[in-house]
């Protein structure tokens, strides 16, 4: 990458928030914004599997380039799975239509964790970093594109449980039953995932997020005995100077402990306030965040209130991302996120 | 009841608490603590409907007793469902095994909320004050009763929704596009709602409990608009000088718009440190919790360990009351309840 390039995705709203510098309006980018609510995605979904669109280097790259070719956003995340993982580690990994991914071979004890296979990120995972590669190519190069993995506790969960879980009880029973054995699989996941973002910053991306997605299942007592430290090893190992998003849902009770884990940004749901929740962050750190998915199921109207409504709560404090509180819904319809992106656009016009 | 009952009951642990009296340890009582864990319920069950357990008071009354008869606990809790009430609004109301309550007409808009049933609560729920009569004089007379109801927020997301839901769209977008329709439906479940609850202390329990279940699903912004002024109206409809306990899960990010909609003591779940929960509600207010429920399903050993830490948290602050942060998991071990008691109540001889 030249120098000049280098120095316009530097200055790019999404970088400048990243670094709580002061922008004219927040960065927006959608979760899941390369997905099933895009006609052109589904159509691509109907031919080819769902592993083999992440595997294909220039399938990924297509779409994560979808949703920026349609609408104004200000970065791009590139297209995979948390759970791409589980492969190599020997679980068997299936995503079924409809029903989200499932793990052939869950992990619920000491013995299976000891025989998880051990992992080498560049061979097993090197179709990342490959579409890492052909995307930043390919995208406009004042554009970030954003790397990302599943937090340790949102993979380690999945691997326990099998499938998605409404009590994580066999995710919690392992903790509190066989600690030693939660944390060497959490270590585990660490050192991979280290490499594994590593290699994703090496092969071109500007940033990475970490999803932990389901840790607002634990309580904080337990997120601390737990979880935090695999967090913080984690985030701390991340290549300096590059942006770390660390976001959860359902994180209202866990806020000071995910930052005390780390990340140069909090990622919040909606069920919080925005305001509140930066308060309690303290200085030193952004937030990204929090529009309620279901609002983009509502009429231009709807979306427009509630984008200003966040806006005007934020108060154009440098460091706010604009984003959903979690992952577009399946069956938003496509006017709602240009009606998202005119909202917010707009709003920076009568600041 | 005369006044020497009265006078015992009044002085219990429990009532205490809601009055943020000291006492020498906090009183402790479970959500569904009458539940599908306990083999005499299971055994029960088989042979009677969900719904006729709860329609013929000396069963209501049996089933409430079961759990205070095995353990030391502090309250009973009448036997009875929050969705009792979509029967007499004929939407139709089931109880399937295994798979909770469905609504086989689920009231999606304006036409249907108007065509709701006009409800006489002595009529069409009397059997629930019966089974408070009943029930009410077969227990020891110094344990408290508590009658409840569901808040209007989560019996209305059931009557729209139809069932469990995971994003409640149906319910957020009735809220976004008719919002008239939406205040008319909350108006109606609370009216009936006050009178629901009043009743059940005419006929003889001693604080009522509102379990607004499912509100974690609203942003604080969504919760102020479009349902905050109904809880307080219900609230504040409750007979004079009977404690309310308003309870909700995920409301970390709620909590003091719950504060502000009222009750004597607010429940939370575990996803919420206990102290930092109350030094946000400030003083003035109890604070019912907050064991994980998943906790039960652990050894004796954790069961103290998390029990003790709670309690340590809670430092005898006046005005706690003992509980899990939501409904005991249906594989809880028998043990593993008469482990908390246990804990709970050796803890109190440490203070």
């Amino acid at each position: 990458m030249d120098a000049r390039t280098r120095k316009r995705l530097h200055d790019s709203l999404f970088m400048k928030a990243c670094r709580r510098e002061p922008t004219p309006r927040p960065p927006l980018w959608l979760m899941r914004q390369a997905g099933r609510y895009l006609p052109e995605y589904r159509k691509l979904r109907s031919e080819v599997d769902f592993l083999q669109m992440c595997k294909r280097p220039e399938l990924a790259a297509e779409v994560t380039l979808m949703p920026v070719r349609r609408f104004s956003l200000d970065a791009a995340i590139i297209f995979a799975d948390i759970l791409l993982v589980a492969e190599p580690l020997g679980v068997g990994l299936n995503f079924t239509k409809g029903e989200g991914p499932v793990i052939y071979r869950p992990v619920r004890g000491t013995a299976e964790i000891e025989a998880l296979e051990s992992v080498d990120v560049a061979e097993s995972l090197g179709f990342v970093f490959e579409a890492v590669r052909v995307t930043r190519a390919a995208l406009a190069p004042d554009l970030p594109l954003i790397g990302f993995c599943g937090a340790p506790f949102t993979v380690a969960s999945y691997l326990v449980q099998g499938c998605g879980s409404k009590h994580y009880e066999r995710t919690k029973l392992l903790m509190y039953e066989a600690p030693a054995a939660w944390h060497k699989l959490m270590e585990k996941l660490v050192r991979i995932s280290i490499d594994y973002l590593n290699g994703q910053i090496e092969a071109g991306v500007q940033a990475v997020q970490i999803f932990d997605s389901w840790v607002g299942a634990l309580s904080p007592a337990d997120y601390r005995k737990y979880v935090l430290e695999h967090s913080r090893t984690l985030i701390s190992s991340i290549k300096s100077g590059v942006p770390v998003i660390h976001f959860g849902t359902g994180t209202a009770g866990l806020l000071e402990l995910l930052r005390e884990a780390g990340g140069d940004v909090i990622g919040v749901d909606w069920r919080i306030d925005l305001g509140q929740a930066w308060s309690r962050l303290g200085d030193g750190v952004g937030i990204q965040g929090n529009l309620d998915p279901v609002v983009l199921l509502g009429g231009a109207e709807e979306i427009r209130r509630q984008t200003h409504s966040i806006l005007k709560a934020v108060n154009n404090r440098p460091g706010h991302i604009f984003n959903l509180g979690h992952g577009i819904l399946l069956q938003t319809p496509v006017e709602s996120v240009a009606a998202l992106v005119d909202a917010v656009h707009e709003h920076a016009g009568h600041v």
